[in-house]
């Protein structure tokens, strides 16, 4: 396919909607920081005969993010270095946020509270921007409330609700998906929240806490944004295969639920689209983290899942790169997989372009209801 | 390579066993029906704003599907159904069958009594059909049959093979291949038949019945299919990992053992080709929802598994464009692989041909013993 | 890219650490030995129908070490049996080994006491070679040492460590990488020695001592192999997904830790890499095994790690014709993943011949300190 075939400027063009986002860093920090951001798995400092740029993520920066900051691609690291922090780092978030072709961002805020908000996010993007809440802040903010935790954890909810667009779960880190996830009887979770706030109430590990938060997410309707695979290394990774969620999907309804990131189980996640009305998937930070091996990636989400079932993120968190090379990424790699198709002759270029739209932006807005709604 | 080259013209033209098939549809229906019946996965009726036609399956069946009726490529969806409506589900099986380029059909009868059994399928395709008997229907059977249950399990099995040329079982869907899996002793076997008599003999999932039934199958010598992997959400996809089958395969003698589908799990299916002199692998379904992403798929499994232990299928399953579809989709993915190999010089024109012939029929017929067979 | 370009030649001409090996043979041998070294997974004689040359690594053979024995690719399978024979095991040996490019052979001498020790493996192919010892070997031998086991452990691991350059387990072949790995205390090793000896201390399945040995290990600070996934069918496969080494890598420290083979869990090998400082991986076995698939594997192999993290390892043991074919495989393999992202303008060449340095010489030399020492 040649780069100007209708399906290439189609993808340059399209824009997108980031349904899975975090905050980017508005303060100036050291390399090292910098460095770390680009590992996504190590909790610790990156040891000192390594580097963060030399990875598939680390040479992607250097090849895409170098010219948004009018540097050569493959520049070395120190230029890039040195170019990023005389730009300083609410000019880099502003840059990259704007260069990434995104309409409208959904922003987990369960973390960083050093990084920009939903409304800084809009603002220098220019884009709409929405709140994704994550359960398991509720479940904390919950247990410090007075009273009954149940009341709490709803009360709390449904008033961030009535503006945020979905929810999120980041069960994966909490002992993974193995084990029953059906929803707990009352007077099991009032024991549950005793007992957590006995101990203090901290990073919540309890399963029938855990369970009833995702119950009560079901229950709303919107989305429910779930951790899948990729992450820190404080994740399960072997007990967050979606396979595990069979049981939870076959009582789950009709509310949304979207299996995030997916590697190593974007097959997984994959047949879970296709056997379920209510499953989605997406390719955030996967896309990031995997540079040039991206498009094998994003082949492989369209594989088993229906078109209609998959959706665009970023990750994006911290350096605000990863909030623009998502974007790079994701059309370089499309434009690969999806030309390839058409060259092939197995896809026409006007099914191709539909295709386009809907994992761009068509199938988040229509899930988030995003048409019409003002951020 | 290019289309012309012998390897090519090989490929176009070589005739298949389809060693794991069910009958077609003979009767006509509405297009939910067709739709649903292009998910696999999918137990509920699709959701309202989805398509079947939105998949890789849908897509294949517009580029491959549609000339075969006489339609231009990548055809509109309803003009597709148009046509096929007009013709009759007859004629469109008839059509389909015939342009599979099958020269035998090896049909597992125990779903769709609505569907063509084994004589329609000879006739309709003009090809050869023999029967594949699954275990799980001759366990119902017994369970009806008055007197003892191993007994009459074993009468039904041997009466039925006397003219089947295999057996086929989905353990899978029934509690997944994890666990145990040798020979229950008898008094087990009594007890257990009673037990599921006793509570009206539905849907089998005695663990003891099950792993009764492989064995005795086993003891056959005839090929023993089992269903792995991608299928509809009734099967516990994480406990049908071939790998839970090592010490059952340990034990398993000499009968040849096919791993039916194997996606995502065609890895770890090549592995055990590899390591069991008596395992064997095949493609089907998979190669057919896999669409434009076929070839992919068909080279994963031309990895650790030796060449002389690979298998055609297509599980082609109501519709008789996923009969075809499966014949033509694997010679497009074959041509690519193989044809990418001979590119590279990796592999010899003349081995590649070498291959397809007993991927497309010598390894299934020397193991179904159909030389010289009459159906 | 052209088979000309600096990126080319550079692959062409690196030298090689091949970090994980062992013996070749020196003595004649009949065909059927040489056809089953062909196939790992199978514990048993090949069948009668099967042949080893009709697999990926048949055809590589035929491909890439008949021209070394001055015969045309693809040569016949006999043809090349005929040569062989003809030269004799030693020079046969001898060739292959020379026209691998290895500088240095890190040899496990746990396996194969009739093929080439350490030092004829050095003689022969003119490079240099250092012995890597298993422990689950030195575990036998301090079993039939008088006296305390832990303590006959000890010594026998320091003094054969005071030359060796790392240690090897094959914990994945007894009972694999699920359940506690901690370090047990000493009188359960006491009481486990014990038991062990009095059962006649046959092969090593007891977990208190293998978990022994690990910690042993880890306490030497140089690099501890483990086996991970592709071997022989004694392997629990599914329990050597290395992710059932999270709780054992949280906790173990700086000792470089190599994850040998991956297949097929080279996905999950590369993020364990990337989440820990001291976690690597290599390609060896899997890559003479994969054939024509190799270059697949080597590009997921730089998904998720670091490219400091990734080391070469041919693994060959028996046939030299398996030392020679991981460097040409390798060669081949690196060749077309990184001449391709070269290509597609995702890397820059100078930064892919530094990548290949890393992965072919840079980073074992690093971690197993072979700068200036002497074999």
């Amino acid at each position: 396919m040649s780069d100007s075939s209708a399906l290439a400027r189609h993808i340059d063009e399209v824009a997108l909607i980031d349904q899975h986002v975090h905050g980017c860093w508005l303060s100036a920090g050291e390399r090292p920081r910098f460095e770390n951001a680009l590992n996504e798995a190590n909790t610790e400092p990156l040891a000192d005969f390594d580097s963060g740029f030399d990875s598939q993520l680390g040479f992607s920066v250097r090849n895409h993010c170098a010219p948004a900051l009018g540097l050569p691609r493959h520049v070395d690291p120190q230029v890039y270095w040195d170019r990023r922090s005389e730009l300083g780092e609410v000019e880099v978030a502003r840059l990259f946020l704007r260069a990434a072709g995104v309409s409208d961002w959904l922003v987990d805020t369960g973390i960083g509270n050093a990084t920009a908000d939903v409304a800084t996010l809009s603002e220098l993007s220019g884009g709409r921007a929405f709140e994704v809440v994550r359960l398991e802040q509720v479940a904390e903010r919950a247990a410090q409330a007075p009273g009954d935790y149940a009341s709490a954890f709803k009360e709390i909810l449904r008033s961030r609700m009535t503006t945020a667009v979905g929810t999120k779960s980041i069960l994966a880190y909490r002992g993974g998906f193995e084990g029953d996830l059906t929803e707990p009887p009352a007077s099991q979770v009032a024991e549950a929240a005793a007992r957590w706030r006995d101990q203090g109430s901290t990073r919540l590990h309890d399963r029938v806490l855990l369970r009833f938060g995702l119950h009560q997410a079901l229950r709303l309707g919107k989305p429910l944004q779930l951790h899948v695979g990729f992450g820190d290394r404080d994740c399960e990774l072997h007990k967050s295969n979606p396979l595990y969620l069979l049981d939870f999907l076959r009582h789950s309804g009709n509310t949304p639920i979207v299996l995030l990131h997916c590697y190593p189980y974007e097959r997984e996640a994959g047949y879970l689209a296709q056997a379920f009305n209510n499953v989605y998937l997406d390719c955030g930070l996967s896309v990031n983290y995997l540079g040039a091996r991206g498009p094998a990636f994003i082949a492989r989400l369209l594989e088993m899942a229906p078109f209609r079932k998959i959706l665009y993120s970023s990750d994006g968190f911290g350096p605000a790169e990863l909030h623009f090379l998502g974007a790079a990424l994701w059309r370089n790699g499309i434009h690969r997989v999806l030309g390839g198709f058409v060259d092939s002759g197995d896809w026409s270029e006007a099914d191709a372009i539909r295709v386009v739209d809907l994992m761009a932006h068509g199938n988040a807005a229509r899930i988030y209801r995003l048409a019409g709604r003002t951020d």
